[in-house]
């Protein structure tokens, strides 16, 4: 049984490997003729998308998924269109493969340059969400590179069936059979051979909670790049603009609760706490806020939950917030090295030496000044789509665009040279 | 017994990962000195270094290591000088850190760039060579990362030694103290926790031989940087200058057959085998090179030993060189994807379309057209100096310089934006 899970696994990751050598120097036109008759076939086959979906929300009814969980797992007319859309947003995009660039010409006449190029096969393994199918396969494909996808339990009818169409929308445009294969096994097993192909996968991306992640981390020998735990704070320094400072706050708590790039905790300098804080709190309370605070905060409202060291640790994702008075920037900056989780972090400030400072010691893939966490986004940074955001330091940091999905080889050009 | 091996390297990450923050944004001119200060105490102290080096050598001869592996541990007043002369070298390299670019102003003025960051901790595994502690704390300590060195049981009198030095040196002239650290514990078990200290370390590179690279991939949940297995190949197209040819294929064994970008295979164009193979392999026999070939080239030259499959997949390291007849340059880009380690691949031609093909199409971390495989190094390429040659895809690719050691930061200046 798990040999035969094994062996099914290897044979698909041998096809997208093959696949991969041709699909490494497809010319942009092909690849974006495929990716525009992909998203032809998402709009002329919706039905049959639409009737896979319809089994996997009975199955996750009967199982009894949360009213969110069931949301992001249900397709229409228009979220179909949108996957379409996403499509065609790689498709206008610039093909970061074959560029070369740093060219250089050393003493003894040898030209060294580099040469973007695709990593190769890429494994994702992802959740709920059947966009990320659509997305991935996209990305992947606009990049030169193979995609191994493994979808989660509960979009396993809707993955399969749009992997299906999109894959065959692919070949039939020209892009070597085995450039998108989905893996329909549902059995842990499949996983945990994906993490081990060595031989056949460039890199591992998960997509989806801390468990998935972890687990990814533990048992993978291919690399792996982690994206997206967000443990996001908004430091507000004593020479903020307080109306400033409660616009950011409010708009990187609430503004979208559930996602990474939302604020979990506030950080606000002594000097300043009885001034913003009061006014502040009654805000994010009347939005349905849940406070949970230090002593210090508590002193000044005294109506907030305490909040405990599991509280700086959490990524509530909900509308919750908690929040701690501290003396200076030093502090702020301690507090998100001890408790963060290295995605975006904010410091509202009018002083040039603290906004530097903080820019230079907090070591996250998003750092701002004055503005809200909520903005680290692909598309906000002008990458028009993204495959997730990179908490890690290798390879690729914040969020991954399509020159993130590449590596590079040395080319070098001689005249019979030895050494 | 393990778990007091397992703390004293958690201690020591944990220095590493402290002395990491602050170390992220010292001066350039900070970093010089403390180069320039161990470069002077290795030369000052050479005599305790020596005494050092005089006990691994002792150790070694009882062990009955071989006259090569001794010579790789052997240090003498020059060896030091060297390794001295090599941190003078990082000193007049251009510092990467603190680098902004791709800085962009967004429809919403958000003006979002990059800054280059160090890594934070590297850990690195190495095995004979003490000069490596050196190289390694000084590349990664310009880079403005802390590195925790595991080096070799052979060398540990050395490296303990060079290390303590160096590091006391480094402190002495501002660096913070755990920026280098040493693990004397040649335990295994110090390695295997090394490891999996994903909340200290940024990356493990390891720097040996194949067991020691396997065992880190197979058993590291911190990244790693994969280096240097070279199974280097040299194809001679049926277009080549064969007097060209022929001077390139016995630098590329022969100039210095240990080291990894050293050929181990030679493809010939059948069109060119009769006028090229036995002319070559003679030269080649001369310079003490043994011979394995396959049944065209035995055809062509009877005294060739056979080749069988073993031999295309060797990194021999040694004075063999396995030759190979293939049917034009889709056969050889083929042998080279079946056999090859992606490490350095070279055609000799005088062909424009199949020089352009064959870079295209050969996925290696360096592909040459009419040069030695032996160019693939740091100091060649123009980085002075190098802590490797990556042969993953993930974040570095062939010899890696200073940027390799670094990591970027999204850094995003607003005026108050909200999502």
């Amino acid at each position: 049984m798990s040999d035969s899970i094994t062996q099914a696994v290897v044979d698909k990751a041998v096809r997208a490997r093959d696949a991969s050598r041709k699909l490494a120097y497809l010319s942009t036109s092909v690849k974006n003729e495929a990716l525009a008759a992909m998203a032809q076939a998402l709009i002329d086959e919706a039905p049959v998308i639409l009737e896979a979906n319809a089994k996997d929300i009975a199955a996750g009814e009967a199982r009894g998924l949360s009213k969110a969980l069931l949301d992001r797992l249900l397709l229409n007319e228009a979220r179909i269109r949108d996957m379409a859309g996403g499509l065609d947003v790689i498709i206008n995009l610039p093909d970061p493969v074959g560029e070369v660039f740093d060219m250089v010409t050393r003493p003894n006449g040898l030209q060294v340059g580099k040469m973007r190029v695709p990593l190769g096969v890429i494994g994702m393994i992802y959740e709920a969400r059947p966009n990320v199918t659509v997305d991935a396969a996209g990305l992947c494909l606009k990049a030169g590179n193979a995609v191994l996808l493994r979808g989660g339990t509960e979009a396993i009818h809707s993955n399969t069936t749009i992997a299906r169409i999109i894959a065959a929308a692919a070949a039939a445009a020209g892009i070597p059979e085995g450039a998108i294969e989905f893996i329909e096994l549902t059995d842990r097993a499949a996983v945990n051979t994906m993490l081990k192909l060595n031989d056949y996968l460039d890199v591992v991306i998960p997509r989806g909670g801390k468990a998935l992640k972890q687990a990814v981390i533990a048992n993978a020998t291919v690399p792996v790049i982690e994206t997206g735990m967000g443990n996001c704070h908004v430091f507000v320094d004593r020479e903020a603009d307080l109306e400033m400072a409660a616009r950011i706050v409010i708009n990187a708590k609430c503004q979208r609760p559930g996602v990474c790039n939302a604020a979990e905790t506030l950080l606000v300098d002594a000097p300043v706490a009885a001034a913003f804080l009061p006014g502040i709190l009654e805000q994010l309370k009347e939005r349905g806020v849940e406070i949970r605070g230090c002593p210090r905060t508590r002193e000044l409202a005294p109506w907030v939950v305490p909040a405990t060291d599991e509280d700086w640790d959490t990524e509530y994702l909900d509308l919750i917030l908690a929040v701690r008075v501290v003396d200076g920037l030093e502090e702020a900056v301690d507090h998100i090295f001890r408790w963060g989780t290295k995605h975006s972090e904010a410091i509202v400030t009018e002083n040039y030496t603290r906004a530097r400072r903080f820019l230079r010691e907090v070591d996250a893939a998003a750092v701002y000044v004055n503005a809200s966490t909520r903005f680290t986004d692909g598309g906000v940074f002008g990458f028009g789509a993204e495959l997730g955001i990179s908490t890690q330091k290798l390879h690729a940091r914040g969020p991954m665009g399509l020159k993130d999905l590449t590596s590079t080889k040395y080319i070098i050009f001689g005249d019979g040279q030895t050494r």
